[in-house]
């Protein structure tokens, strides 16, 4: 949808003079810098961009891809970065270092502050999401692989659903699918749940074990070139679905083209923002009965994280844009009895086009 | 090892009076509450504990598992970690929190630096790797365990190596077996190197194709509830090993052997440190030629984390003690040629125990 003008260049050009961003979530490292971070749970990289340099600080043996307009230096640890900071600062004559308090870890904080007449802010990740949220063609392709990845996995799995099986059989066979056919990894834990159990929106999956006539809910997604996809679909096993759950399922089956029409008005310049779209899915459901039964927002934006801006929550005022790819996931949880949730992932453009 | 007496009271006993501890590391978390993280990148928990309480904070949707001892509350953003902790410090009088500066996101610590009259001071993190580093007896069956399924993993991938197989191939073959034994997730990104690509410890397959004659390294771990295994191979492919390989490989395996023994002599009561067992490994390959190729530690205790205290440095002096869980990796790194690593994951005792 965008061109193909690197994404750092933007950065760099949105970026204050006499100004440095130290960037530490792994998403918006891996998007400038195409470094992968390996061990989520350990600090492998750090991005500091300034309008003129981009530096990665690197764990010592990680391995790294040449990139023309990025320095990459070994050592990530809070000396490290200490120093190589006062090396930019000393010849860009940085006044002011913006940090992302959200994923910055206290000891690195502790470490910049040290250095003396810097001002430390806190980074407004706008600067960030404006470009991450719109998609580049090459994005989109990724994400509508792992869509198609995750699309074909369910279904074969499904097919060989059969009473006894457990929840984490399920997992284990979807898993299993989306592997072969060639997803990276699960982009989030798969969650299985049967009758009961589809009432918790992140259920994990037990030993629980299929009997006909109960609802089974499945959120599967799949990776590709470290694009996520996100797909839910509920639907009753045996023959005779219960009265209620056809009641629920109509009305979130219509909670969500109420979502696809609102989209489809994008192309006209309507101007949505991401709580205009909640708020029409949620009155929705309301107006049916079923208010108090929706208890998450109605989606989110995912490209390299699962979960990436715009969330489409009531409180979120982001405008919806050409481009974007979102979750579209309404719900109704009714405690002890069962829940249904339908979820595909879509691109917002002239036309909302469904990726799953 | 140890007796079953819950981890967390232990924890508990260590702490001092009107002090609560902050814990954001995920294995602490999972360690003392069996809380499970389940997408790494997003904070999903915190774990606030006192002599007399503990309490977890958890996203609002995440599946938690009932803990007697623990109060398990939603929400874990910023503003409910100031608010929760500002009860218990008026319940229980607290005048000093210790954060965990390395896994404490700068945001946490902004909201809980505005609780007047609180005292901040940063975790030694000594009094949770005094208890995590030593391992009861269910972590070292679900660790054995995961040894026993990489181990099988690489024999079943070995017998079906050919020429014109590519890195990328045999790392999914690898991790399709690991999940088949039983594997929950690889315990990390599986290393497949060919060739020269051996040179790099931390290589990440690509498409370069086996052909007869190279040498061929794998670093495969395995995770069994929640705990890892990890293990390294190097073999020549082919029928005739380079003199070279031949020669370093001695090397390797000699110096993997001093290990051993030295680990072996643990139960005479040695007082061995991590670092003097690093020192034993490094200056035997030096001695043997090679001190600038052996470019890593020793090795690395393990467990929840695939790399936890002690680590084998040459810096470290923690004393090794029975029941530590550790991996012992010799390596030489002979940069355009090759590299030769070994690695196992053993279990100190009176005897030291492969666990591979």
């Amino acid at each position: 949808m965008v061109s193909k003008m690197h994404q750092l260049e933007k950065l760099q050009a949105k970026i204050p003079a006499k100004t440095a961003l130290l960037l530490s979530n792994a998403g918006d490292i891996r998007y400038f810098s195409h470094f992968e971070i390996l061990v989520p749970e350990e600090r492998e990289a750090l991005l500091l961009v300034t309008r003129k340099s981009a530096t990665l600080l690197h764990a010592n043996f990680s391995p790294v891809k040449a990139h023309a307009r990025i320095e990459a230096v070994p050592g990530c640890y809070p000396e490290a970065l200490k120093k190589k900071l006062q090396q930019i600062i000393g010849r860009e004559r940085i006044q002011e270092l913006k940090i992302d308090k959200n994923t910055l870890f206290v000891s690195e904080f502790e470490a910049v502050r040290e250095l003396g007449g810097l001002k430390i802010t806190g980074l407004d990740r706008d600067i960030v999401w404006s470009l991450r949220s719109v998609k580049t063609a090459d994005e989109i392709a990724s994400i509508q692989k792992a869509c198609q990845i995750a699309t074909a996995a369910l279904k074969q799995v499904t097919a060989r659903l059969k009473p006894g099986i457990t929840e984490l059989e399920v997992k284990q066979m979807l898993e299993e699918s989306l592997r072969a056919l060639g997803s990276e990894r699960p982009a989030f834990p798969t969650i299985v749940a049967f009758g009961e159990h589809t009432a918790l929106p992140h259920h994990q999956p037990t030993g629980a074990q299929l009997k006909k006539n109960l609802p089974v809910l499945t959120d599967v997604g799949a990776a590709y070139q470290g694009y996520c996809s996100d797909m839910t679909r509920t639907f009753w096993f045996g023959n005779r679905p219960a009265e209620k759950f056809v009641e629920v399922e109509e009305v979130v089956q219509a909670a969500y083209q109420v979502a696809l029409e609102k989209l489809g008005d994008l192309g006209g310049g309507g101007g949505l923002s991401a709580k205009d779209l909640d708020w029409e899915v949620r009155n929705y459901i309301a107006g049916q009965g079923y208010g108090s039964n929706f208890i998450h927002t109605t989606g989110h934006g995912l490209g390299l994280a699962i979960h990436e801006q715009p969330s489409l929550s009531w409180l979120n005022d982001t405008p919806l844009q050409p481009g974007m790819v979102l979750t579209i996931e309404p719900g109704i949880y009714l405690p002890g009895e069962f829940g249904y949730r339908h979820e595909n992932t879509v691109l917002l453009g002239k036309k909302v086009k469904e990726l799953t």
